[in-house]
């Protein structure tokens, strides 16, 4: 295999999956090669994703250690984003009454998304999570993709316990946009207790499902280590919950002038 | 701007957008280069990915044309995820009785589905499909990704309707595996009338739920142009549905002698 193939094939290989640490060995296996080449080809892929601003090849050094990609957007990439969505978010056909807004073809729109992640997935890159959790349904798209760049496993939050489940843990919490208690519950098998967790969640309006996962997590002494949500709304102005990164901030939606006012959050970075 | 970097930036933008077209047009804009250099870079560009195997770079020419890229896993990879795949499946630890099976873990593994959405992707990349179409909550990841590499919305059929759907069309429906009628319910500013649809679910036992979807989606007219499933149950034989494409097929559930049987579909490619 030729020198410029094996890198080619390195890149590949890493981009494909994200915050995957591969070992040297793994490498040299795979293409049949010395290790002393194959450094040199990894040294060789780091440059060039570099060149590439493709993102950010790491090495770890010793036994433990291996190769990984760590996916990046920039400052300017992620404005450019936040820009983006308000546009698509201040459509006044959304309305659909009642403060309600329609966004499930923004949150099911997967290459808008997959970009929201990497906001997210920049934000908690250190954050020494075990696993990253959302709620059904809208939210699952964007939390796949978080999981996805972080390498870490997805858990979803179910509004009903079911059979393929196994047994569950359920917990009765107050939605304030139902006006009304509902049900959560969550595999047990699904989690290990004493991890650590990212909730990514779409929307929040004054934070009742986010502090049920919280609560739900806290049955297995699961600390959260993060929370990201794609839109906050401004009003309540007292959320169930304080620490978490919001892309953007519906500031108000006015059915009389059909007007939806959405900003960016600018404490993103 | 250095050619390379140029190079670097093309691969970039079209590999994290698959199948998205772009014009040449945009790139002299976001590099401030002429026409004849940009067609170079993407020359080289189409060069590199062959070279390293990261899928294929398309140029359509004309008005209408466009540069895209192309994903692809090849049939090696393929028969090697199915057989990881089927490792995975076949841990007795799964067994929840009644026939059940936990697959949670695995539905949720995004990294994992990924893959599995490439060679959907791959199957339906000629279709013609104006969406992606799922029902919740454990086929959305895979059905995220495939819509991801297709470039197509997702839409997700809702078990109930949502006061923030909008106004939505529901139907009921057979459920061989909970053997009740089950109720389904789909946004109608969701869709539009006369489109096409790759359906894509995680597992079919009887094929109640696809036929459900199908029905769906035939009050708008809705022509389903490809379906695919991650696992199949061999039992019952007689399906709901006859034309799908399957990953795996789920020969046995052995609940005595606590053994799994999962085989691949051969006949994938």
């Amino acid at each position: 295999m030729k020198k410029t193939k094996r890198v080619g094939a390195i890149i590949k290989i890493l981009t494909e999956a994200p915050n995957k640490s591969f070992s040297l060995r793994y490498f040299c296996d795979t293409f049949g090669a010395a290790k002393s080449s194959v450094s040199e080809d990894i040294a060789s892929a780091k440059e060039l994703c570099e060149e590439m601003m493709l993102g950010r090849i790491e090495t770890a050094p010793g036994v433990g250690g291996g190769v990984r990609f760590v996916p990046y957007i920039s400052d300017e990439d992620t404005v450019k984003l936040q820009e983006e969505l308000i546009e698509k978010m201040s459509d006044p056909g959304r309305m659909l009454g009642g403060g309600f807004l329609y966004t499930s073809d923004i949150m099911f729109d997967s290459q808008l998304v997959r970009r929201v992640a990497t906001v997210f997935a920049r934000k908690f890159q250190e954050s020494g999570a075990d696993f990253v959790v959302t709620i059904e349904t809208k939210g699952i798209p964007v939390a796949v993709m978080t999981a996805y760049l972080l390498n870490l496993p997805l858990v979803v939050v179910r509004r009903e316990a079911k059979v393929s489940e196994g047994s569950t843990v359920s917990i009765n919490y107050f939605s304030g946009t139902n006006d009304r208690i509902q049900k959560m519950s969550i595999a047990k098998r699904a989690l290990k207790n004493g991890s650590k967790a990212i909730v990514i969640d779409d929307f929040m309006r004054g934070g009742g499902s986010i502090k049920g996962i919280y609560e739900i997590l806290g049955e297995f002494d699961v600390e959260v280590v993060g929370t990201g949500i794609i839109m906050t709304s401004k009003t309540p102005e007292k959320k169930r919950i304080s620490d978490y990164v919001t892309i953007l901030h519906l500031e108000e939606v006015d059915e009389e002038e059909r007007k939806i006012t959405v900003l960016p959050n600018c404490q993103i970075f």
